[in-house]
């Protein structure tokens, strides 16, 4: 079996969504130069949002699932943008915003849901400079959502 | 009439606002290579920062039309940038941030009031990636911040 | 003495700090192109994260001085990087979040702590785009969390 993000992913139990279709105002993916920003994705599984509050009804086993299948979806979003997921050269930014009482401070903790599946997907080249915040509402009640900046194959 | 950005700005009712002087401690625009980053723009009209929480005193439709006006001074900051908005070759990435209660989740519906503005003024060159985010407050008690990343002419 | 970043800081009374080592699942700075993302640094002193919230039990002078703090990490993490600060062509964009009570709006003035260093720093190479909003939370409690993106020497 070949090595590829696909086949990590898929020896590790996950399968690839099928990425959001446009959204009326904007779009899943700009590719500039060799930079791919990728919107930000909501947490969500078999089509439905996942909601929750960290701090007050989801813990942070569960905010980390939430933040893998944004990861999950990011993932599925490069590959209809570029076609093979071996263009991908490098994560180089991921932005995680986590629904958060004013209490919870494990921002990092969840984020990492998604950090991880990068590292399982792309190995070295997954290795991404990130940010982490609490926000106290985020689109569809999700849990989570993580936005990205990916370096691609010329 | 030629077709530009601004006359179909102009062509909807649209007056591009005189852009905020650089604030001390940083500037509005700076251009990386052929990138364009736009520091936030919080909702104004007249001078006047708009001010409000959905969720609580500003409904969605208000909250559009805040996020238009930051659509409006991100444009104006591009005119004072490049001189000419027929330089704009792609609005890359919005930034969205909506003054929310914890119970507000329509952040995508109030940012699509810069987004639908990028369109308007540039077209297939106006379709962006985005994030859209709830926050407990913002600069001057403004409703709606938004920061873009602009692709311009070499 | 040459006139150098790290001159004009100790001028100032300023010392870098160490930058955090590598944390699990993601890195503090990628280099992609002419362009180094770092990685969200919080509010901290001499190893001890500087926690509070505006508009609570935080003043604005205090916020400023943990958004200073954001800043000396932010370059320690450039010269922990690039080897020497002299290969920063530009201070590009800064993202700053402040761990905000609903009704506090001065945002501008706390991440001004951090705009403010980079200028003493870098000069007109320090002059940078930027966005500053209002949390609920941020990891371990911290006060401000900044991020950048730095233009280097090719």
């Amino acid at each position: 079996m070949t090595d590829t993000p696909e086949s990590r992913l898929a020896a590790a139990g996950h399968v690839l969504p099928i990425p959001g279709a446009p959204i009326a105002a904007y779009v899943p993916t700009v590719l500039s130069g060799n930079l791919l920003y990728i919107s930000g994705q909501v947490s969500q599984a078999n089509g439905a949002i996942t909601k929750g509050r960290l701090g007050a009804d989801m813990d942070v086993a569960a905010g980390q699932a939430a933040a893998q299948s944004c990861g999950l979806y990011l993932i599925a979003q490069m590959k209809a943008a570029l076609g093979d997921l071996g263009r991908v050269k490098r994560i180089v930014k991921l932005g995680g915003f986590v629904t958060s009482t004013n209490d919870f401070t494990d921002q990092p903790e969840v984020v990492n849901g998604t950090s991880e599946l990068m590292l399982l997907a792309f190995g070295e080249a997954g290795r991404h400079a990130r940010s982490a915040v609490g926000v106290p509402a985020l689109p569809r009640g999700a849990a989570v959502e993580v936005d990205a900046i990916v370096e691609v194959e010329a």
